[in-house]
């Protein structure tokens, strides 16, 4: 499959693209700088001696990917999905995004809409918007040697839509959960608030979650 | 140790009674109608063959209490907590409460105070509150010959009283994991939206959550 990362030179971004291009997924890079995207694409090329990676700016990415991923920081949001709206008509669009505030009275606080994956439904009304991968640690990711020791939460509207987006996840060993509607987005995302406060005070780097008794 | 069970006629105030009275600890049954809470706190010596469990007014409950647990409907905060504040000062407080909302657009919306227990400390300014045991399935405690397969996050502002609350799940058999302080309580009580979700979807009675890498 043709997968486009929005925000693809991120560290989460750029974690997904090396598992999903050893896993035999084409991937393009986005960044609102091409060259930027071009220059993480080579890098990532060397790392998983795969070659269908490429870098591009964050439209074409959408425009070549039949899935997009937006791997953008929250507030980049209202920035960049205007401009990538038409590319991802009828798309999946898989939002693995958190908006986390550091340094504030509150590490997690849902967006207006309720959580990022639904300001993103908003932004792309004409795309089907999954929520999925939050949880997983970007430094997890790139330990390419090692099984990634999370389970894969997964939230939208389109039963179709999430089946795709749990095939991705098995692609790269992990375990499809479905979590319901966009409505629970909000929840599923505040989770990588308590990982990351426990990575904080445990030292840790990639703490994670299994849900247990399914 | 001496436990008030604010509303412990619930399915998970009793099934955390009988957890903790098999563990040695005496319990006081809480509930608006004493004579619901006697009646209870019978069925649970029957259930325990533990004598130290009595059933009172939440009250009551709360004043013999060392620690109190509120095991209350989110709802039913604002009518119960102010009547018990006197009750609870400097006690340590522990809220499992979870707002949810079945049948609505969202089954969880955190309230104004961002969760329940931030409610739950603005009702009981003198008292420490600490989230907890929200994970808990009231099918698991019940089930008194299994372990508990489900990691207990806490979150509250005063470690002394987040070890004690660590020290009461450990007694029962479960992994304690501090997860910051009572602004973190939120994402910790959406993820029980997740696990009511995840049993209704694959029906199942006791969906948990364990921390990997830990």
């Amino acid at each position: 499959m043709n997968i486009g990362i929005l925000g693809g030179t991120g560290k989460e971004g750029a974690g997904l693209a090396t598992r999903w291009a050893l896993a035999g997924h084409s991937i393009i890079i986005g960044s609102r700088d091409a060259e930027r995207a071009r220059s993480k694409a080579a890098e990532l090329r060397e790392i998983t001696k795969k070659l269908p990676i490429v870098g591009h700016t964050n439209v074409e990415a959408a425009e070549l990917g039949d899935v997009v991923v937006i791997a953008l920081p929250a507030l980049g949001l209202a920035a960049t999905l205007p401009e990538v709206a038409p590319a991802c008509r009828d798309k999946i669009v898989i939002s693995t995004v958190v908006p986390l505030t550091f340094g504030g009275p509150r590490l997690f606080t849902p967006p207006p809409a309720g959580s990022a994956a639904e300001e993103a439904q908003a932004l792309l009304p004409e795309a089907k918007v999954v929520a999925a991968f939050q949880h997983i640690a970007a430094h997890e990711l790139v330990e390419i040697d090692e099984p990634i020791n999370c389970d894969l939460l997964i939230c939208g509207q389109d039963p179709d839509a999430k089946e795709t987006v749990a095939e991705l996840g098995r692609s790269i060993g992990l375990r499809p959960i479905d979590v319901g509607g966009l409505s629970n987005a909000g929840p599923v995302e505040g989770i990588t608030a308590i990982l990351a406060t426990i990575n904080r005070r445990y030292k840790l780097k990639n703490s994670g979650i299994k849900i247990t008794g399914l």
